[in-house]
């Protein structure tokens, strides 16, 4: 949040992520725990849930800044300590049977990913800007936002295998569909290693390095407003287009954007855009 | 087309494309409208359908290479102009009931979209030759042919947010399956920005760029060239194992691969490859 | 293998395919026909399957390199003069009814298929080690691998279109899945045209290029050691994952995911990776 | 046609079918070669796909129904010896190369099954109302109908296996997916026996019998009379979600459920029905 | 609820439905709007996808019986009077752009759905005790359960093409899923039309018909009771993998299967039951 | 095997089946341990995969019976008892860590699935003769085979609930997609209650019930003589296609079939069936 950003009274309930608005239709949301890097707990991942669900439908959001307070990290992913007192990553003290754990585990990754896939589902488009320390979920969180951006500084590891396990939260699922090379995407996660700015441009996890977290952030909050003064009926289309292309054949994926233009194309958003372009003037869209 | 290529007889009938054959097995076919930019009405795009579905099962073509007339465009796109006054897409002057219009839209990105989709589904080779402007529909059209080659002076958008709309003819579906950069197609198609010759190159859209429109033609016309001299039973099984493979597990792609070579390895054009190998000679196949 | 390193005695019996061990959890294979160019008849591919069939289940082996042995080639591909012979690729002497050959042709594919397919299904994380030429099955074979890294003499070619056929052992099926640029892919795939280790690196099939096979090799064999190092269960995991999330949705991958970790999360595994974290000291993990 | 029906000129020009219209925005499609037993040359089932395009989009059509003209068959099935001497069957005269003869095997089966899918595709309902002989392509159609009907004679059967071939205009591909038992599938699909109209109605293929070809019509044009009058916004979009839920899972077909009626529930339509219902009267529903 | 029964303390809060226990383990709910014959406006559904949702995770819950209260209705569907007014129908007074009206009832409807959904979602099985008017939203209701018993008196209908629209809270996603006979089913959802409980369980829509309203409501107690005695590993298990195989390929569901049950066989549930059934006494087993 | 067939010299190696040759092609299987109710230890159903396996490409057989020896039982199912000391049910002695003990479940139960699938990828048809006790994994065999048929004394029970744990070996991915009522299936699944023959006729799981064994084994023997006359290319290809098909889309499956017969056709047994039927005289068709 720049220095004079107002807090947006909406999302003032939240107590893990500050959220202010740089510009109209604009919403910048800060993990706010620097002290701890960031680093979450199962609060902050509940929470996180929760503002992404509310931005969805907000119809004066149309374009969403995600990124980490503070000058050293995005996060440094789960509060490990946090997580084993929970019981959530080394399954509480409670002897219980193989199977009933199992269950546990299982409701409780459910949860979770929801929470972080709640970033994808969001009908608005998501810029993740990434600075310092990016670890384990922070890959998780930023696979669902749809650009990527980062300072010279990030630090990037998909860090799991070091903590003993697969990564479950998402990078796994997504990470090899948002980048091109396999045989990469197999280095990093089997090893765990660190990878910086330029490696991540250079695999295509982001779309441009900037120089520092100010950098980056003034970037994501021009892109922002750049994409927020566009048709919000062309913008959270394309969104969800693109999104169900992912997971769906070409054939299903035409058929499905046809679907959803027979009701979109119906917009007076067309007309405006149509005539603002021959009138060289800047149209006006109403809220979605 | 160049300067001394005679049109092609059997595609004599079509207004807007012409049709010449650079050399043996190969057919060029232009865009031919350069005074609009080679801007798209409907009935230049349901030509486009008709010339691919007849070039698919010509047996005298072998690889065909597809580029726009004149020095300034590949493509501008869908002609706005033409396509409001045909109704198709500001939904003409009817004042028809909401679901009624939608069926209309939806009946009409269908043979919009199964007419640029003939391209992929052509069985020989495509070549697309790019050059000056290559927006919206360019970019649709691109994503169905096998290679894309570019002159350094193309300018490319996804262009479709700009006019208030998702793209809705095969780019969202197609895009990102053919490059790496999830985040960078985000970018382009939410921003509908401009990107370059190079940045297409980077972003692998393109796999070469050469100077100017004359050497990317010349370029799409040896390879293609270099294509239809090889077995048409292996380069045309080929392209469909690909396109298939896009939209299927491994498992799937791998038992539709043993099918379809149970039939096609009981091609003489084995034993003739093998022979002209040894032979050290060029081979020369059948029509297929 | 290097000069020093011992046979390992549970492998003694291939023929083909020379194992050694170069650090404790690592297997190294090497393709044994370094006369023939490491090309491969049906007892070499049939053998290879078997190979990693038995590594995959080896609870003594963490990570798996895989190369060709002398200074030519990884492989040449298959050996078509044998598989001529064989009956394999032209269909034998046997004058059968055209569809009864096809069925043999389906049965024998399904077959070579599967054996090269034992190298994705491997539980172990695999690298492949690539020098100088790797023809044909060579790509078949790398695209099954976790990890590629090539030395800078590598030639590769997806060459069957040269021979008057589709490649059916994999490469169609994979290798747009393992690159981001879908026009790379058809190019290569449809000229058969040789591209070099650079090129490999910069459309991401390899993701390190080493001076030589010595170094591809020593770069290799310290991957996997890294690797062995880490929990089994967590690297086994990852493995698994990535490979289902190929080719699924991310909603149905996620799932899968969760029921996965909701019994890997009972290991040890994990409460001595963080303890040892916070030890700063190795942690070592049992057999999987 | 009963004997007092008015041909429709819309639909004047089809030589191999009759078209009337028994009641208003209802259609009779009569396959006309009852000499012949109505069995299919390829002349007929090109035409049969042109007829069900045309009624597809033809706004004045609300239900249809398919049936086969004269006292002794539906349909006998393809006419097996015009089908050897066009060559679709044996593979004409010409001396081809295996996987060129296979290539024009394809495009012929792509062809024939797509002619046949016009029924399924057609965005009408239809009715199949089938008396006496119901072979091989009998089935292939039904099955893309969607609701059968039976007269008491009539008699069923998967032919194919009988004249050495499976089946592949469609009824291995979608008699598994309208019926319950796989038992009963398998054992008329293996055996090519007849089954009679009682055993269809147990096996669930038809869903009505009645005494003869007369009540079988009447019955089929009551169902259709009664469809017609009804909201075609809501009838036509019921066709539609049904056939995609049957190729998708629950989830994507929720989720297109959704974007289908998020146009489909602007129709005035349901004003009219909440309203006559209200009223009790019957509501009028414009042309779709 | 039998007149008997004590509310449920944990469910107290629900104003639309009564929860109560007829046996250890089993929870009865009952549809609470017997006045209007248990039809359905938004705070209805919206609690009811709370409920289940409660229920999935409360481990003193085993079985589930759903039923509607007072004697004349399951449930008469969707209050359209109400929804009318409300606006989730007929799209409240708002002049809204096409378009964005368009995202209001796509949001409404996936609210919808996602609620009826956690019937199928619920972890534990869910029999659905049907008697009286069961109309439209009862028959998406019941397409979620497990298993459908129905009384005598059961009227069915899927209702929504009278009121002018597709069924899109499940029916037509569901239904041609848990029956045999597609024609069948493309009858009743085409003609909205009428059918009984025996015309319901002989096309396997429930599995057993009842004298009565109390007849049906004992046999489902029984078997709720029946099955809330087995290993609620197994019985939950049962459910999930029957879900999961239904959108899945076999080969998928027998891959998942192995997941699920490598944790699951883990149980001390399976010894308890050996053992119990060696020595011929009933077993008892822990929460899940 | 009847007292006087002679057992197969090619499958004597076999210790846990009996195979015989009631006719020409024809291959009667039994399951041979009627003392223990024809249970299954490990090394049975490793054996059943095997024999399962050969006949699949042995070009003798056309048509597969399948029984249990003795009058008691198809199969009572597992042999828990062995399986228990095997290990392989309640996870042996071994005080394993629960992601290995996980691990060592998985291959396992992927082993016993392969196994038991492979009566399913057999490329002969496969008929299920069923008597007296089919338990457990006596349903998850025959869900495998083509056709089901049997003796009035049979009952079934999908038991596997009633031992604590959700079946695995295929039951669960393969039943409600063999029958029509998902009501019936989620019932006998979550229950395990038996059901008799006339049961699981009406509900399409069995396509015949005949008076005993005997003449259940004589109603198999006919049905798979008079398959076994028929053209095995179009035998073989009715059994993949309709396996195919249950697994796809009728998209996916139009397309593989028409790739399947494009060799298919190309068969003399096409012209040879067609020959003998206008000669009324029976056609012999070659091996396959």
């Amino acid at each position: 949040m720049s220095a004079t950003a107002t807090p947006l009274a909406a999302y003032a309930g939240y107590k893990h992520f500050i959220t202010s608005s740089p510009s109209a239709g604009v919403v910048h949301v800060e993990i706010n725990r620097a002290d701890k890097l960031n680093a979450f707990h199962e609060g902050m991942w509940r929470e996180l849930g929760a503002v992404f669900n509310q931005l969805s439908r907000d119809s004066d959001v149309r374009a969403i800044v995600l990124s980490g307070a503070g000058d050293r990290a995005f996060t440094a992913g789960l509060d490990v300590k946090a997580a084993a007192e929970e019981g959530s990553i080394l399954g509480g003290k409670a002897n219980l049977d193989t199977a009933r754990k199992a269950a546990r585990f299982r409701r409780s990754i459910e949860d979770f990913q929801a929470c972080i896939s709640a970033i994808e589902k969001c009908e608005k488009p998501v810029i993740c800007a990434m600075h310092g320390i990016c670890l384990g979920l922070a890959i998780d969180i930023a696979c669902c936002a749809d650009v990527r951006l980062a300072a010279r500084d990030a630090r990037f590891a998909v860090k799991e295998v070091d903590i003993g396990m697969a990564a479950d939260i998402g990078t796994l699922s997504r990470l090899p569909k948002i980048v091109g090379s396999a045989s990469w995407v197999k280095d990093v996660c089997l090893t765990a290693r660190d990878f910086n700015a330029a490696e991540a441009l250079a695999q295509g996890f982001v779309s441009k390095v900037l120089d520092d977290k100010k950098a980056v952030l003034a970037e994501a909050f021009k892109l922002a407003a750049f994409i927020s003064e566009k048709s919000p009926v062309a913008v959270q289309g394309t969104k969800e287009l693109l999104n169900h292309a992912r997971d769906h054949t070409v054939e299903d994926s035409l058929r499905y954007t046809g679907i959803w233009n027979s009701a979109a194309l119906q917009t007076k958003d067309l007309q405006d855009a149509l005539l603002s372009n021959l009138q060289r003037r800047k149209p006006t869209f109403e809220k979605l």
